[in-house]
């Protein structure tokens, strides 16, 4: 290794105070066709639709999820979005209008070159049991939760191709046990 | 467009059952440099190292960052790695040993062709102070708050060249007047 834990812990100061009220609110992929993502990410991975705006000059529109409880969400639509942009960890889907029906769009998920972004990641309660039913409604996995070294955690892909890493904290515990420092 | 907000609305069900407890835990980018990033994440944008993993046989290492208050992370390292997968909107950096002294290791944003991830972002009290602050530090902008069309949003890249959206309800509404349905 470059570096001791030590130099990365020496590195590290108390955040500033102007970045008081900062929040990591929003992942963003580009998706062909959004019937086919909203259905993925809502009846599949449980997610909610937040927000949506359309953007018709510039032709695209943008799909706003996350895992919040459905009361949550104000009705009023600028009401929403002031909310939406108040909330952590949303999934934010980019469609170009047309991509639906276009056989050159294909997006590139990261994970093969050229390299970058890796994928997101949800926790759930059961690993096992979440793939199980993954399974069986035809999610398609990259690492299944009992392939490879790291046991108990898994790996599938959305629609798009982009990695989903299917986690859980008394799981990782065994693989970093096992495996990390 | 290829379809109606009724359509859409239409095909959304509410959560099964079964993905209950699921959450948005993780974001997952490759990083050239772990020094140079986290000095990035914490010092410039304000986020706390929240847990670190060494896999040594594997030759790589994970860094979980998150806006979380100091005080709610557990001190005991089992602990912690449990805390982390309960927590929401965390982003995981992981770097290749080696990768910070290798001229080839450059990774892609995917905000060029091959497309795909487009950019992770943050929620911020007024953008035009944040972007300042930014400015002073160096950062690199994409989109500067007054730049284009879509006023009081911006664009900054990471030392790897990955976009984070800087951006703000208030103004988000004032776009999405102007601009979207």
């Amino acid at each position: 290794m470059a570096m001791s834990d030590e130099d990365i812990t020496s590195s590290l100061s108390e955040p500033d105070q102007s970045t008081k009220g900062f929040a990591f609110q929003q992942t963003m992929l580009r998706i062909k066709d959004p019937k086919v993502s909203l259905d993925f990410y809502t009846r599949v991975m449980g997610m909610r639709l937040l927000q949506k705006f359309h953007f018709p000059e510039m032709q695209f529109s943008l799909y706003f999820l996350g895992f919040d409880e459905a009361a949550s969400i104000p009705s009023e639509f600028d009401e929403r979005t002031k909310w939406l942009c108040a909330q952590k960890a949303t999934l934010e889907l980019t469609h170009n209008w047309g991509s639906e029906s276009d056989p050159n769009t294909k997006y590139h998920n990261g994970n093969s070159e050229p390299k970058g972004f890796g994928h997101i990641g949800f926790s759930v309660p059961d690993v096992d049991k979440a793939c199980e039913r993954f399974e069986k409604l035809g999610v398609t996995f990259v690492k299944k939760p009992n392939d490879g070294k790291m046991k108990g955690l898994a790996f599938v892909q959305d629609p798009d191709g982009y990695w989903i890493e299917i986690l859980n904290g008394e799981n990782l515990v065994k693989i970093t046990k096992e495996f990390a420092s």
